[in-house]
């Protein structure tokens, strides 16, 4: 019988989506990062400018928490749209890298940074693009941001609105929700007193060569009871599926979330009148599917793994070495991943649109 | 607000799986509930028995506290096997219902039972099979455990090992860890003696007609650095979709998961000597592959909707109404969602293995 | 690093469609053969009475020239149906395998039969089900005649309509297009007169222990112009695949097919004015896009390849040996694989219909 | 008749394969055109000029007989390559448009030429890119050539080789089969004798403002026994589906092809001896897998639909109209669609012996 020849490769984990789909493609440190957006509705107008609104938020450089990368990212539209409006066809956003400082990766080309994905990178592929992280580098997350910008543009025509904001960070809890402020603190926060201390506790986390990490909450109102695909693609899963997808996130949770595991039914259920749902324990779905309900959800967000103290790691060779990871580094990078948990839920909540859609003809 | 056209339909959400892939359907209260699972490697024995050993570990009636249904469960296997070996062709697996109750349910044909996902699958489909919550009953779940048992004999063969159970219910936390107590109580608890104070809390709360949540445990052994598909399939994204996609559950947590939130970088990065990781608070994967660590992740489940007590509802004339859900119910869903959490892992974990060797070749 | 252990396995093919899918299991003598339907619009009436006709039409023992294999092919609906409606959840159907005649197969036990697929399928797998071509039998397509009807029903609804004959068979060629005559002589053609001398024929070729091929026609009205989806899912691509993924299919053409090659340009280009197309040699497809002309296609069908005569071929040791096929077999297949070639363009248009309303939303 | 609604859309249609994924992008005359490949063997060296040899077979002005558009058809390979060698993440291969000429459509811009997909793109998308048949543009076509190019390398490294090559044009059938001779006559034919009358054929036929259809055949050597997937993804089923999507395409046939339809069952089976097949009617695949035998399959391609002859049509108000598509045409397509028909099965195969090796494990 015939024998498959042993070299190595992978199947493609570069696409998400079912019918709003997005492939994005790109390293740190080569050519371009970027997305091919497929399944766009036609004739819908599109400008870089709001492409570019949302970049702009996850960019690096916004404060002195934050990696001073001197990234413009700048989105250039290559395909999919004439004479200012989508035609259905592919569209391509693309971002090509200008900051190249692969110099300041020498150092580490040998060495397994602990915490990043150096290591179990290079155990499944057997080779390793080591400048700045390669492929599991943030800046592949533009790209899904740029997508994102899309999607929501096309949610907002729907009475849909997603805003996600840091919840917590170096230890400090957001007492208030003012939706207002979040843009206007360095950290995201919900809460302009919370914020504050945040950014005390972070800025002298940094000086200490450390860094923090955070949780992140994100609501989303305006979508009619009945989306979500059961059984495996029940909204909340998908949505789990899309956060967990960004790097640095650990866990996420719904509603009451992880507090659920000590309530009793009678506390949980979220009972209704004629009117309204009298709680939402549930953060909006239920069965996989959404309820009209707020849909509200979690994620925690680890501390950043690049930090210039001194650690324990091993080298390409096996053997036992110590890491000093100098460079440019976000001390927390919640502010930074907000953008783009909005974005992987605009995506997420337009595919099931676009499924549910599906149903009629 | 958007709202949905009249004459509603669904796009396809009932497979699961890239490579070793499932497709499960039907009802409570249909013909039948099963699996089609595709992808199977031939030439595996593969025996009734085998499958029906983990059937039996989901089915109702195992102790007091969990719904006496008198489902038999019996797994018929009706193709992709010859001469008692796997022919890599689909292998249909199907149990047919026995214990129908349908006249239990006429109480609740004109009401949304809060906490169910009644009012969500109306307003998605327009229809409603109302006989024991239909397509979103828990009983779908014993098409996912029959796969499940499959994709664990091929992991066993790799030395993957899947082991889930309680680790906290009633309010009371597992101090211990003794793997051989697990299937000896019946709540699944990982500490016998947690275990019984859990059974006296909800021994109690099932006396006052009340139900309780919890947080299920998984662990996985064996699994070498390597596993998983950057960017959108990352392993952990894939586990939380999975999970997710788990009726009851609510949120999911990796390594230090939530406590991540508080950590400092120094403190959550695991740290490496020649020989082995220093901690493990990624949870075994990073970057969205497997590091060759422990892979350790935290379910918190919901405490079961279905409840005696007296709740407000609406009806389907949108009236507010009063509701008993009177019936055959689990006081603690989380003995039998255990086996289902293990099946899911094991389901994502073998398509991995598959999509893997793709690379092969 | 690791490597994989090398047993061999098989990825999923056993699955049609995007958002209408159907998923079909069983072998010719396994337990049974049917399909999962997922993506079905709720809320559409379905009895089985309307699925049967269409299976009635594909069963073996219609007449003389068509294998006499007893099997009622009798449907059972097992899930997705609610109060004779569908819900919308997937649709289980399922045909028991009743006519066992295994010892039949046990001459061919040790041989590969010239024309079957007995040699690639166990070079594939490494496993054979020798039983009547076990996955490979032409019963599979059972399935997909119900899942068709399902499909034809939604397209019907929307004034499709879907019709397949016999064209050519034994060497005599239809010169007339009756459609009243095709279930009225046992070859399914379009023409009465070329049908007897079709039969006469096939009989004659019968006795002499051989089979024949022809020719199957399809025509499909209604089609509004922009169905199909650029660039590898255009209409003709997709219904391509699925008329050759019927068993005994060699080629496909659309329109004037392989007569275009000798065509000019000012000659094959359909021209229209303001009321219609002036001729039809793209067969109603252009770009992948319908183009609201009649969409027609042609497929050859080899001839049976099941044959009572001597044939050379090889045993299961790699010795050359001698066979002869006893048993029942299609003199022609022709009038049986057309409610097929019905069935599998009925699932693409439904499936296409459902992803052009994802543009909705 | 259904109407479609009046803002549409489209779901995803621009990706092709499973495993070895490529997602294509770009119009005629936008931005650029170009090709996302994922799922790609990691550690194999890459080079822009390999690629670029397969281009070059495509690009225009090759022969007086194909259009002048200067297009330099240059790839930049953007990323998935590090150090020379793939990395195994997406490979972005990009071509940029030069050659705008956007004035010669103006005249087209209010009508549909007859035989292209302006009519059906319109009707289907709502809007229209009248710039050079826009994504409909055979220029779409370089991108697979580019994805194919590497396809193609990993299919030599496991000794498979992929050869097309004009079968018939105008009228002119190769009488004999000298690969040699394929790259040196620009109908890329395989027989020179009858290359110079094609060319002698065409040329006149140019002459009159007029074009011609072909048959490619293709013939692929050295795939083992059990290469494809039943019941679905045959395959001759994949081929199909992966060659009809391929612009100008009408039909495609394997091995005996329509010739069966003839032919007798004692004639078309392919029978065997111990160490070979006797004949190939089969065309190399039976069941939807491989036999080992050649794969053998033929492609007609139907004339250009350019030209400059008068035609009648419709513009864009519904009133009939004549038009004369001035501009740059190719007389006969043929050779140009070569290397694509060669590209598309490349990646057919690349893909499918990705899904075989997914048995593994």
């Amino acid at each position: 019988m015939y024998s498959w020849p042993s070299r190595s490769g992978i199947m493609a984990g570069n696409s998400f989506g079912e019918i709003f789909k997005i492939t994005t493609f790109g390293e740190s440190h080569g050519g371009a990062v970027g997305v091919v957006l497929d399944g766009m509705t036609p004739g819908i107008p599109i400008s870089k400018e709001e492409i570019q609104v949302q970049l702009d938020r996850r960019k690096p450089g916004q404060s002195f928490i934050t990696t001073p990368r001197a990234e413009p990212d700048k989105i250039h539209l290559m395909s999919g749209i004439f004479e200012g409006k989508s035609t259905g066809t592919p569209i391509l956003m693309i971002l090509y890298n200008k900051d190249f400082e692969p110099g300041a990766y020498e150092n580490i080309k040998e060495m397994f940074r602990p915490g990043h994905a150096d290591y179990s990178y290079f155990k499944k592929y057997g080779v390793r693009d080591w400048r700045g992280s390669g492929r599991a580098s943030g800046r592949e997350t533009s790209a899904r941001v740029a997508a994102g910008a899309v999607a929501r543009k096309l949610l907002e025509a729907r009475g849909v609105k997603v805003i996600a904001y840091t919840k917590r960070a170096g230890g400090i809890e957001c007492q208030t929700f003012d939706p207002e402020a979040i843009e206007k603190n360095p950290l995201r926060a919900c809460d302009p007193v919370a914020a504050e201390k945040m950014l005390e506790v972070i800025s002298k986390v940094k000086d200490e060569e450390d860094s923090m990490g955070g949780i992140i909450e994100c609501r989303i109102t305006g979508v009619a009871p009945g989306l979500g695909e059961p059984v495996f693609d029940k909204l909340d899963a998908e949505i789990a599926h899309a956060i967990l997808s960004v790097g640095s996130t650990k866990g996420i949770e719904f509603g009451a979330g992880f507090a659920a595991a000590d309530m009793r039914g009678s506390e949980h259920n979220d009972q209704m009148d004629s009117q309204n749902f009298l709680s939402n324990n549930a953060g909006g779905i239920i069965g996989g599917i959404s309820t009209g309900n707020e849909i509200v959800f979690r994620v925690v967000v680890k501390p950043t793994s690049s930090i210039s103290r001194v650690q324990m790691t091993r080298d390409m060779g096996g053997v036992t070495k110590e890491i000093r990871t100098i460079g440019r580094h976000d001390a927390c990078i919640c502010p930074r991943i907000v953008p783009v948990i909005e974005a992987m839920a605009c995506l997420v909540l337009e595919d099931h649109y676009k499924r549910q859609a599906a149903m009629l003809a």
